[in-house]
């Protein structure tokens, strides 16, 4: 993979020009990209900017985030050829820190579940998981140093888990949803992929103005609750195993680990996620579903015929569950730095017919906490699964330094 | 003005057909159009729906809402011939309630400050305020009988109480802003124009699915606390006016009215709006500002080249204090059943160079609660004067029940 923390080194250094920097994607992309399938356009003429932390990175943009250079057609025929005006924000904030927006990448219809023919760059026979298939792949297949996705349910980490990427999903609101497509807008969140977490944080902190979001050279060994998420059913062996090994690793290198339960209303909040989501989508997607029922992508087309009943009184009271399951969750951070827990049931599934299951990742998208994914496991037939670690809302760069933690435990 | 729920009762019990009801705003229009010039563009064929609780009412939809069926131009040079693909599924629900979209209305550019042509019925020398300055004029001048507008600072309540018609800015994200151009996330709401809180409550009850909206035929007497905002200045004598006279007939008619003082840590919420507004601002329009600086409209611009220092840790201060100022205002709440406060600091400024001042309307905004404007007075020179019921987040049927309180009792 590129790391985006290295290449930034040495073209500050003057070792290597941005133009370079950026000559070294489009090589990967030449090799990879007839294969893996991570785009749905590329820019004819890309070039590197002269300044700016991020000049010299190719970028990679979910084709659901409004681009003025090139279409935004949502991975559906309803907006085949669709061309905004503007530029999203984040957009705009990568363009600004000096990068080169050098594609849209894939993603499911609405970025919901119906799957893209993009395949995982360590196994092409599987899934790189969705909604946000494209950004992992691309980043997991060495093609670009940074891409864009969003998660609703498990839209970011999971696929990062997938393709053995780092990936942050930052606290609900960090970075703008303007001009991204909305699902629900009580979940819609963006997320960077990257190689690694020194990765993830130049590229969050440049995109958002916080140099606090750095790393700090100084490493604490964090306090780490252990969390399993029983509510979301067993994960495969190959999760459990991810889930094991980062956490042995984490406490060998000095951070302190112990299994924390989690209080009930919390587990209410992981059941009501869907009820939020849907309500919010039958919204959201008014006009696709009303003017374009036949056009609609089955999987996403079925969820909303099956979720039609939900009423105003049952979304209601969802809200309120997941207000006082964040209440009684920033209560467990006095406890502990942040969580670890799992980034998805196991390796990435067989085929491409499924894009894989968020079950273990919707609670965090509606608490609107920070996750971090971090790869921890290579499962048999080289399939790697990840962990995530999860910080307090508004605690990005704490979640950014465990997960950086746990990353260099894991390499001892 | 044109009642909406007038209209439906004629229509329902057959005495008017939906048709006859949408001839009649559409002569309206005939007559008043031209003078008022509320209307960016309108629907060449209009035809009434057959079904639906709105069929036969003719809607204004403010230009920064998308619509599939009319260009959505935001009031600025830089979206001329801007053609959504879809509508915004606010403009779906009241499709969904039998509603016709008769046409878009006037918008400061992107809801800021520069002045639309649009002109006060009630003076035609006096601005009908802003930003959602056709909508209120329209619904004025008795040319239809709902308007959607959106507030940000205070751009549904300010401009209905100019124009002498009642309005709500329902609690946040009550109804969807998906597809409504962003200024800021935190703050942007949707909301309703029409002639009188019952026409509010139904429209608001239709495009919701929300039954619960709709009023009462029994009205219990509210307990009232009246609130001055001396942190925001002093009103005009007709903006105190105003108020002293909705609070009088409220008391005479039963209602319990005591002067309420605001805690301290509500009157720095009020301070921080702008904070949040304009860094929310600076990345809601950063493809405008960075590419089309020189088309952008002059008072935005100046806005935003004002607070463009700005950072991030002032913006998540000023996020704190918003969020703990709700959650002080929230138990006022256990005191009494609404609040009632200024809506304007008097009756619309004269000439067309201003909309107005926002100053009581911001931190309501920033607290997300619902906001009623009843036209309470009527100043010299016969321009109108409101007053706005506020009640707790999320009860919106309670502020809906004490505005039609205050507004029956100030008809007494």
């Amino acid at each position: 993979m590129i790391s985006l923390a290295d290449l930034h080194r040495r073209i500050e250094s003057g070792e290597l020009s941005a133009d370079a920097a950026l000559a070294q994607s489009l090589e990967a992309i030449a090799a990879q990209e007839k294969t893996i399938g991570a785009f749905v356009c590329r820019a004819e003429q890309p070039h590197a900017q002269t300044a700016g932390p991020l000049r010299g990175i190719a970028v990679g943009i979910k084709d659901i985030i409004d681009t003025a250079d090139f279409p935004t057609e949502m991975g559906s025929q309803i907006y085949r050829g669709n061309r905004p005006r503007a530029d999203a924000p984040i957009v705009v904030a990568l363009k600004r820190a000096g990068a080169t927006i050098i594609g849209k990448t894939t993603t499911t219809a609405f970025a919901a579940n119906d799957p893209t023919p993009t395949l995982n760059p360590h196994d092409h026979g599987h899934t790189p998981g969705g909604s946000s298939s494209g950004s992992a792949a691309a980043v997991g297949a060495g093609m670009i140093a940074l891409a864009l996705g969003t998660q609703t349910g498990g839209s970011v980490i999971r696929p990062a888990s997938f393709c053995g990427v780092a990936a942050i999903k930052p606290s609900y609101r960090l970075l703008p949803t303007v001009g991204v497509k909305c699902f629900s807008w009580t979940l819609d969140t963006v997320g960077l992929f990257a190689a690694g977490v020194e990765d993830l944080a130049m590229g969050l902190s440049a995109m958002s103005n916080r140099p606090e979001l750095l790393l700090d050279a100084t490493m604490k060994p964090p306090r780490i609750g252990l969390v399993g998420q029983e509510f979301a059913g067993s994960p495969e062996p190959a999760g459990a195993e991810a889930l094991r090994v980062a956490a042995a690793a984490a406490e060998r290198s000095g951070a302190s680990v112990r299994a924390l339960a989690l209080p009930e209303i919390i587990a209410e909040a992981w059941r009501v996620h869907p009820i939020v989501q849907e309500f919010e989508a039958h919204q959201a997607f008014a006009w696709e579903y009303r003017q374009n029922y036949h056009a609609m992508p089955p999987l996403l087309r079925s969820r909303l015929d099956e979720s039609q009943g939900t009423t105003a009184v049952e979304y209601d009271k969802a809200v309120k569950v997941a207000s006082r399951a964040r209440h009684a969750l920033a209560g467990l951070f006095d406890e502990v730095d942040v969580l670890l827990t799992l980034s998805a049931p196991g390796a990435a599934p067989k085929g491409l017919t499924s894009t894989g299951d968020p079950r273990y990742n919707r609670l965090w998208t509606l608490m609107g906490v920070p996750c971090v994914n971090v790869s921890a496991y290579v499962a048999g037939g080289g399939l790697p699964v990840g962990v995530q670690i999860i910080a307090r809302f508004g605690a990005d760069a704490q979640a950014l330094a465990a997960a950086r933690f746990v990353e260099q435990a894991l390499k001892q």
